[in-house]
């Protein structure tokens, strides 16, 4: 393996087409009553007028056309995502013909773009995520894909931790390997699962981890590569279907075969055991909106620290966030502290600021108890 | 005037017939968003599947047939309760055709029955009271019609105080004057408008104040004989009227001459004045629901302490009343203490439970906003 300073040598005219994948795959219930299986996070407005996978694409136009962006769904949510992008040609968007975690998903993104150009980078980045910076977005990815630009690399991108959350993966730093516009790179120790608070509250303060981002930025090459070596049954079961994918024989061929592979990460599949792992910490603040909780600290604040959407009237209410759909019932707060309220024509949540994250065990309860199946 | 011990001269065969007035005018902001200007509270469903208004109806079915039971409303409630009170014969509901007051109702009540039987005694109940404790009630009220029965005497019922409202008017005691099966029977000293807390909290520790509860009770010609003294002008209005209403006549008449009179409490146009007030101790548990914090106050609580209606599921919730409607939205509530949620189909209240007594300003900014001017 390589390791200390290298020269990156992709100079601007000779670097390979870059390409985006964006997962859109999976239902949050964590956002719950305001997402459901049906109409997962990605797919919601959470925070300005465009939903969550709008955003994501609008953040990575300045750098890449929609021709060169693919879409990994779900065949219930295929005809929303290709209404909410009407930019991408309706070939980048990606049925999977079934939840197989992001190992398959990235794996396929892989093998498609592979058929384009073997030499592309993929930047693979989840559609609900809020980034709200998207000009140090866009440079932080420059910098990731020029350092993957040679295939020597598989690149993440590592968020400064700003609390002990509990709830995100970690990646620790090795030593810096080189430097891109002033953006230093570090080769990856490991990545940690998610830690006790103890541990996690080391990792803030030692300054050598950072959240684990779930996004991933490589030269499609290498990264089939490592799927060939770490994941070889993934590997040769899309293999020989590479060059139908896209057509009604290779829809069809997936259909039959992508139910039979492993249901994996790409974090344990693939970036906790590659020897070529390497982070740019990013420096735009980043929230993953894990929970109602995240959307407010990631969300601006009114002057009584309230987070608000929708028709509404509120007296002495603090740090509280509202959140109505647009053209909903008015909501109106009196004496009422660090509270989540979502209101839903069907559904009306109110939880504690402090308690969101349990809201995930709460929908669990829901389905298993016939009054609310219709809630989920 | 009368006073000291005196013996009750009627007999249980001599006794004059009681009547019953239920006040079912007014609108009451104070429980909104359930409440509204066109749904007052007496109309809703609070404490049991009866409204309020049919539980006062209940509550005296053992002592009066609904015959001998007026109700006074305004027009636009008039046929809600008729439809809630179809045991009442339509003539004993009786319109006003304006708003002016307790003392206008209750003129015009004691007015229609002096046609009827001008030695009745009249019962003078508010429509929008909570009373669980129905048989206590009654006997509180026979006590009160016996010591009414020779005229000498308007009764009012007075509430032991259980904290230091500042929301209720206040009764001084004087002394006792008889005792009617075992329930003493003082002479009003005088009446107090709602105290600042100080003062309340003495009225509670002296054991010489009762709650005003606005039930009056007496002998319809003793309390005409009042209302010419104190209150000529609405005497002189509405007497010549008196053999007329019940009639079309009498109705237009009434609808002419029924605005000009003053609006006036009867607390302050006759109660606070007259020489010959007397008062029965309450025993019973009562509450106005003048919040929807009495509201929780004065309802069953589950171990939690709290108090639900409507489909739910609550997870560490503590103290707090979640109020929906029947058929309405489910209500998920996490980590949650000492809140007041009221859902509604067209409103949503979240409210802390200290401070729900501002409900009724809350609603007074709303309806100097257009935006929510449908929701009055």
């Amino acid at each position: 393996m390589p390791g200390g300073e290298r020269r990156l040598v992709a100079a601007e005219g000779a670097r390979p087409p870059l390409y985006v994948a964006i997962l859109a795959g999976g239902s949050g219930t964590r956002l719950w009553p305001l997402s459901r299986t049906e109409r997962p996070k990605q797919l919601l407005p959470l925070a300005g007028e465009r939903t969550l996978i709008q955003q994501t694409l609008d953040r990575v136009t300045p750098l890449v056309p929609p021709e060169r962006v693919l879409v990994l769904t779900e065949r219930s949510h295929a005809d929303a995502v290709r209404a909410q992008l009407p930019e991408v040609p309706a070939e980048n968007v990606v049925v999977e013909p079934a939840r197989r975690g992001t190992a398959g998903a990235l794996a396929l993104a892989a093998f498609i773009v592979a058929q384009r150009d073997p030499r592309s980078v993929v930047a693979n980045l989840s559609s609900d995520h809020l980034i709200p910076d998207s000009a140090e977005f866009c440079r932080t990815l420059e910098v990731a894909a020029a350092a993957a630009a040679d295939g020597t690399y598989l690149l993440t991108l590592g968020v400064q931790p700003t609390y002990p959350s509990t709830q995100f993966g970690y990646i620790q730093l090795a030593e810096r390997i080189t430097e891109v516009d002033g953006y230093p790179v570090y080769r990856v120790a490991r990545f940690v699962e998610k830690p006790e608070r103890p541990i996690a509250e080391t990792y803030v303060r030692d300054g050598q981890h950072l959240w684990n981002s779930g996004m991933f930025i490589w030269r499609v090459d290498a990264s089939l590569t490592q799927f060939r070596e770490l994941m070889p049954h993934l590997y040769s079961t899309l293999e020989p279907l590479a060059p139908l994918l896209g057509t009604p024989a290779g829809d069809e061929a997936l259909a039959a075969v992508y139910p039979t592979i492993e249901v994996q990460t790409i974090d344990y599949g693939i970036m906790e055991r590659a020897p070529n792992v390497a982070v740019v910490p990013a420096r735009f603040a980043w929230s993953d909106v894990g929970s109602w909780g995240e959307l407010y600290d990631v969300l601006p604040k009114d002057s009584n620290g309230n987070v608000i959407r929708g028709l509404h009237l509120t007296l002495d209410t603090h740090r509280s966030l509202i959140f109505a759909e647009p053209g909903g019932r008015p909501v109106v707060a009196l004496g009422v502290d660090d509270l989540v309220v979502v209101d839903t024509p069907d559904a009306l949540l109110i939880c504690s600021r402090q308690r969101t994250q349990e809201v995930k065990q709460l929908v669990e309860w829901l389905a298993g108890d016939p009054r609310f199946s219709d809630l989920l």
